[in-house]
C-alpha cells in the first residue's frame, strides 16, 4: 500500500457526503493522502462508474486503493467487495457492476467480500451511508495498512461478480459497427467501443475522410465524412474529426466544438455507430 | 493539532479564489494537508453553512481545524472569531450564524476572536477578500502550530455566538410537525429536523405506512402515504419511503428519483412536514 | 522545489481526466501534494486561463509547480513550455497565450521549451492527451526534482511568448475608459483592468458616487450612480457599488446580489466601462 486513497461516487460536491467520508477515512489514518476520482457519476449510473474506473484506475501507482460508491442497491443483497486488479491497485465497492470493465479489459486478479465487521463504531444507527460507514471506513483501512487485503473477508470466485452488458464493436463487409459508450464530458465528444486495433481493419490512413453514421434505435439520426487525425490541429475549427483518444478508442470529435450538443447525440441504450473508409486523400 | 485543515466557503470551483485561499495556507506551511468540505454553499446562504459543518465536522479527527467563509457581511461589525468544539475540532469563521448547528447539537468548548494582527502580510490594499486574508491565514496558523488557540485573540462567551432560528420539531396527539431543513442536494431527499428519537413516539415499524403531509406557508402541498424503511432495498425502485438518514434524522425520498423536484419541494423558510402513523405492516 | 503541484484546465471534474492526470503525477512521486486551481476554465478560454494563473500563482510558496492545460491547439506548432516567474514559481503549459497575465503583471524570469523526451511511457499510441502525456507528467517530474529545469529542454527568448491581446485602462479628461476582464463567477461581479492606482486619479473618497456607464461595441447596455466603498458593508443590500477586488484592480458590484446578472453584462471582447466622479459625499 502506497497511502493513497480515491474516492468516487454520484454524490456531488454541493454538500458534505463526500466531506464526511474524507473524515472518516482520515479518522482512520490522519497520514492517508486522499484524492477524488470524480463525485460527479450519473445517480445510480453504474455503468458510468465502471467506465471511470478504467479511465483512471490504470493510470495510478500500484497499492492504490480507490473506493467507489455508486450503489442503487444500498441495502440490498449485493455483496461488498474488495477486488484487486491484475496491475496492483485495490477497488473497494459494491459489487453491482462498477467492476465490468475494469475485470474485462485490464483484469481483476481476486476479489473479497468485506465481512460484517468492517464498519465505522458507531454508525449502526442508519444504514443508508454505506459510503461513509462500510466503504471509505474500509478502503482507509486497506491503505492504512491497518488491515491487509487477506483479512478483509472471504474470497468469492471471479466469475461471479456482476459484469454488466458490454457490446462489442464487430467488423464485417467493410464496415465497423460500435456503440458510443460515453462523453468526454464537458467536451461533448464520442467515446465509442471501437478499439484502435479493430478500426486499421479499414485500412484508413491519416487524412482519409471516414463514413459516420449514427442510429438511436432504427432511426438514423446522423450521417457525416469525417476526417481520420491523428490530433485536434489535423483539422480546422468546427471541422469534424475522428480520432485514437486517450484510452486507445475511436472517438468523434468537433474540433472546439460539441459533436453531442451539435447532432443530439446520446449514449449507451440503442445508440450505434458505423464506420466506413469513404475517400483516400 | 494533526495538520489538516479543511476549507468551505460560498465561492465554487470556477474562477481562483479557492485555490488563492490554499496558496496562502501552504505559504504558512506547505506541510499542511488541504481538504475541502464543499465550496457549493448558496451565496451568504449562512444556515446552510451551519447544516453543513454539523454534517462534516463530528467525522473528522481531534485537532483538524476548518474555515468556513460564507460571509454576507463582510467588513460590517460582525466578529471574526475561532470555535473550539467540545468533540476537539476547530472552526475558523466569521461569527454570523455560521457555528448554529455545531453550538446546538455537538457543543461548542470556547471560543475565541481573532486579534487585528492575525492577517496575511501585504493584504492591506483590499478589505473584501478576508477568506484569503485572515480566514485561510487563520486558520494555517493554528493547524500548523505558529500560534495557538489561546493566542488566536480574546475569549468572549458563548452566549454571544450569534444563532440563527431553528424551529424545534414537535410531537402532539399523534402526529409529529417538523420542518425540512436542506436537501440531500444531488438526490433530491428531505432531510427534516425530525430526529430518529422524536420520531420513535409514533411507535411505527419497519414497513409500516407513515402518513406525511408538506405545507408551504398555509398551503398544503403534498400528501402521501410512505414506507418506513430501514434502508433504499426495503422499498421498489420509484416508490416513496422514510427512513434515518446518516444524521441519525427522519428524511423522505423515492427510491432511484428526486422527491424534491417531483413534487416541486422547498426547505427551511414557511415549509413544513407532518408525520403520523396510517397503517401498521 | 517544494513538492506541491497544482493542476488547472477545462476538462471539469465530471469525468477521469483530471484524475487520470494525477494518478500519472503521483505514479512518479506519491510523495507530491497535488491540488488543483480550477478545472472549469471555459473550454479553448486561453485568456480566462491566463488571468486565473494571475489569481492564484503569486500566492502559492516559492518552488510551487502549476501544470495549466486549456489547449485549443493540441498537436499544432504551439511550443510546450515551462516558465519560471520572479516570484519563483513554475508553470508548465502550453505557450499559447496562457502566460500572458504573468508575464505581464509578475513577469517571467525565463522559459524553457519542453524536450521530446518528456513524455509518459508507453503514450505514443495518442496524440490528443497532452495534459496526461505531457505536461502531468513533466510537471511531476519538476516537482519531485527528478528533472531539474535547466535540463527540461532548451532556453528560448521570452519576447517569443506568446502574448494575447490585453487592452490597457486609461484616464483623460476626468474619466476612466476600461474593459470587464472577467467575472468573480459565483457572485456576478465585474472585474475589470483598471487599476486601484489609475482610479486614484478620479480624486474620488469613500462614499462618493461614481458615475458608470458600460458599453457592448458601440451600444450602452448599462448607467447608474454607484457607491465607492471599502467593503461590502458600506452600502445596502441590493445597493451597487465600485470597490478594490483582491486583485487591487477596481470591481463591480450588487451587495448580495449578481450585476452581470442583473443587467446582462458580459466580459471582454467589445464591453467597455467608464468611470467619472459624479458626486462628493
Amino acid at each position: 500500500m502506497n497511502g493513497l486513497l480515491v474516492l468516487q461516487s454520484d454524490f456531488g460536491l454541493s454538500d458534505g457526503a463526500v466531506a464526511a467520508m474524507e473524515g472518516v477515512a482520515l479518522s482512520v489514518d490522519p497520514h492517508l493522502q486522499l484524492y477524488s476520482l470524480t463525485h460527479e457519476i450519473p445517480p445510480f449510473d453504474t455503468y458510468e462508474a465502471s467506465y471511470r474506473l478504467l479511465q483512471v484506475v490504470p493510470f495510478w501507482p500500484k497499492g492504490s486503493v480507490f473506493v467507489s460508491v455508486v450503489d442503487p442497491g444500498v441495502g440490498s443483497s449485493r455483496r461488498s467487495c474488495v477486488a484487486k486488479t491484475v496491475t496492483g491497485q485495490y477497488i473497494v465497492t459494491p459489487d453491482n457492476g462498477s467492476l465490468s470493465h475494469i475485470a474485462r479489459v485490464i483484469g481483476i486478479e481476486s476479489v473479497r467480500e468485506i465481512s460484517g465487521e468492517e464498519r465505522r463504531e458507531g454508525s449502526r444507527y442508519t444504514q443508508t451511508f454505506h459510503g461513509r460507514d462500510i466503504y471509505a471506513y474500509t478502503g482507509a483501512r486497506l491503505a492504512a495498512g491497518l488491515v491487509t487485503y487477506d483479512y478483509i473477508g472471504p474470497e468469492y470466485d471471479k466469475s461471479e461478480i456482476k459484469m454488466l452488458e458490454m457490446p462489442e464493436a464487430s467488423f464485417e463487409d467493410g464496415m465497423i459497427i460500435g456503440t458510443i459508450e460515453t462523453l468526454d464530458v464537458r467536451f461533448g465528444s464520442l467515446w465509442t467501443n471501437v478499439s484502435s486495433e479493430l478500426f486499421r481493419k479499414l485500412g484508413a490512413k491519416r487524412k482519409d475522410l471516414i463514413d459516420i453514421s449514427i442510429y438511436n434505435g432504427e432511426r438514423k439520426v446522423h450521417r457525416s465524412f469525417v476526417t481520420l487525425a491523428e490530433t485536434f490541429a489535423d483539422v480546422e475549427i468546427g471541422e469534424s474529426l475522428i480520432y485514437v483518444n486517450s484510452m486507445n478508442h475511436m472517438a468523434v470529435a468537433i474540433n472546439q466544438g460539441s459533436f453531442a450538443d451539435a447532432y443530439h447525440i446520446g449514449i449507451r441504450n440503442g445508440w450505434k455507430i458505423t464506420m466506413e473508409l469513404a475517400e483516400r486523400r
